[in-house]
């Protein structure tokens, strides 16, 4: 089975943020994992762009129920027509969760991760509980992820 | 169309949240609303209580799949078997939300509340958002639903 | 708590079944149950109508994230926003189902029924077990319904 | 973006259905195509096990909240939490479906799969349409995919 990181944040971001999402995609990959997210823009693409530079898999899980959503650096799209309920099933698939920014279709996502027990590293995000490893970096994220994970 | 307020909150809290909930169930049935919850213990029940004591409707939306998970104060019951991913669907059935006390369910819930544009109305909960209308009681509680509510 | 019996049926159909669906809401309204289904328009309204008529208590499981989009007679509303995959909370939501007519939806929405053992009462409709209890009146539709239930 | 093809049958299922199954998983992976499914026993393991032998990838919709649920067979695991209502995701996420033996969960499947226009493929399934595409063995049945998508 392939491991996958969840990466959650805003559809809009800074073009700083947008390349701390790209280079956290890179990572993911690098590291072996595979990269799941809402499968949108923003920072979800930057994310899936950076997975796929480094020959990563990304699976993105639509809100809608047309494919044709999806950014274009998904190779596997499931489009759940379930609207912003499959928020859940986005931090579900992953081993943890990578959130960068956002706003609150990512608190709502960091929220069902913390609930769910999924390891929470945050970006400049919602900081809401201690829980939350805080990082500045896409380098240090991975690094925590690579920590949290057996 | 019955007009519902949604009830959001811990399955455990102090006996002062609880009494509070059930006072805001009281005063959204002496209002005039129904009451929507997730339909289980703690501020759930304590809220139906108060609403059904004052003859008012009340609906749980379950995370199981069998009616029998439901407090006694239920109405009426839809036993989903999504899960926590019906918490969206308790905060999308109020016209408002007030949310009492609560951890990470009770947070997705007001997360998902601000997303969709819902009033939400906050007892000693979240502060995650200058957005929440943060109240001290039962009574002002209901008298901010009543301010936001066409 | 309030015994529901699901309603599930085309948005589109003949007046003389759209007459049987008022009937049989009429019935479970004066048989002492609330009815629930998705909610739109056809089979479920009439439906609907029916129980309105006498006085029963009727519900709706709308896919769309709206309660506007409910037929005039519905109660509760719940607009879930998960599209076709509400089926299952309404087959769900009601002790037993009476199927009128339809098409793949009514037919995805006898399956799910049949899948978690609900009672299934059927009027011109998809004849695709011999689970179904097929009928040929609204009439006969309670009667049966009284028979299953406890 | 991979292309995928929805396989939906019954968790048990006759050894030489099972042997269909593997066939078709192995077409699958042959014509370029990835294999999506419910990711449990019977006839979804039976083809993912045939994908998997001619290297094709394969993606799970789980109904469980928890990955380890999934057959061995399978490269992507979405571990919903939804219960049946995920049998709806699953046909979403594939161009075509193709239905083996199966029983009422199947039965929604295919009904979901006509409602929502997929092209549905039938090796000794529910005949409950015109629209279902019958074949007796693997070959036709990727044969008629092969014809029915673009």
């Amino acid at each position: 089975m392939k491991r996958l990181i969840a990466i959650v944040g805003g559809r809009e971001a800074s073009p700083e943020l947008l390349e701390q999402a790209t280079q956290v995609g890179r990572l993911i990959a690098r590291s072996g994992f595979g990269l799941v997210c809402g499968g949108m823009g923003g920072i979800m693409e930057a994310a899936a762009k950076g997975c796929k530079e480094e020959g990563g898999l990304t699976v993105a899980i639509l809100m809608q129920d047309d494919p044709q959503y999806a950014n274009p650096y998904m190779d596997v799209v499931i489009p759940t027509g379930l609207g912003i309920a499959r928020n859940l099933l986005v931090v579900r698939s992953g081993e943890a969760v990578i959130a960068i920014d956002g706003k609150y279709g990512t608190l709502s996502e960091i929220a069902y991760a913390l609930q769910i027990n999924k390891p929470v590293i945050g970006i400049k995000t919602w900081d809401v509980s201690e829980a939350i490893i805080k990082v500045n970096s896409a380098e240090e994220a991975i690094k925590e992820v690579l920590k949290v994970l057996p």
